[in-house]
């Protein structure tokens, strides 16, 4: 990491861009065309656990933001959520507006630590498929079919349009197969996939 | 489970007394003075996976609200973030709100899986507390160390005043014990318990 500085006046976005819950945050701005700054902190080598990052996060984790006047904000969900209100990311309607928040829950509960863990496991330490927990690959299973499910029906999570719900959720499942989980099992979930990479739009490669 | 019928017209929660996450919506609902009914849920006998439950929560998890309207929502912090939506339980300004926010996504992510599943386990599955993975331990630990943190300088986690963050994190943190977690390590923490059930008021045994 270059420096812990900010750019006055502007989001700044600690994160590394290898990481889905990250990547959610800079999709979300970009989308709103809300300029900031991004910083990139390598965890593995214990640069989110620093005095200086430890003060903007006491949770020692990335993303982290910084907003325009200087107050710090964690976690990815809660941040896009800052950073989309008003636009049309998030339902007007009360209703919808709980079950985007209902996904996203469910997101960070039962789709993230199967989905996203697999994967870091693989990729980052380095573990073969075959020595992965047998109950992080299941769960991680019936999170992808329960998407598969409700995707059978509708383009976009909830509402009929994009929200922050498909933004949550196709951060590690477009990655899925890094963690060693077949999208093709998932017809609909891998068509939503490129559905959401083509409306955002999502360059950063898979 | 007596009946999957809901009384038309009023908020249905279906739970499980003894789950935080499911205690979590009746003291909002009660906070707020919205009337409601319980129908108990047994998840441990298969009540929740039912083909009349997972039409309602395909995850088939607890809680499962259905609204007054006979719509179904999902996810504790979801619920409650419906059910409070306007009242001075969630903060009127942005940031506070996604403070808040913050706080209940990283209860759902870096709290609840430790400090509510150590419980879990010693209660329903009867696992002795040297059994409990060393991991869950660990994590459960530095989750209430920093609440602790947090709590030295402020009565409420949020802005001053009760908020969903205070009732999503009190819910298995005043029944940490219960996981072999000792609230006595944690004397901010211990003082927060008291003050947030005196203010809900909490009137379930911990």
């Amino acid at each position: 990491m270059a420096t812990l500085k900010k750019v006055a006046g502007m989001l700044t976005i600690y994160g590394d861009s290898t990481s889905g819950n990250c990547l959610k945050v800079k999709w979300t701005a970009e989308r709103l065309a809300i300029p900031y700054t991004w910083i990139d902190v390598n965890i593995m080598n214990g640069e989110s656990r620093t005095p200086d990052f430890l003060a903007m996060n006491p949770a020692g984790q990335v993303p982290t933001a910084v907003l325009d006047d200087g107050r710090a904000l964690a976690q990815s969900n809660a941040i896009i959520c800052y950073l989309a209100e008003g636009s049309p990311l998030i339902p007007a309607d009360a209703y919808q507006r709980a079950r985007m928040l209902e996904w996203m829950f469910w997101e960070q509960y039962s789709h993230e630590p199967y989905v996203a863990v697999a994967r870091f496991q693989m990729m980052h330490l380095g573990k073969p498929l075959a020595e992965i927990e047998p109950r992080i690959i299941e769960r991680g299973k019936a999170a992808l079919a329960q998407m598969e499910a409700a995707l059978s029906d509708r383009d976009f999570l909830v509402d009929g349009a994009l929200t922050l719900a498909d933004i949550a959720l196709v951060a590690y499942t477009r990655m899925a197969a890094d963690g060693g989980f077949a999208l093709g099992d998932y017809p609909a979930v891998e068509t939503w996939v490129e559905r959401i990479e083509a409306a955002l739009p999502i360059r950063d490669p898979r």
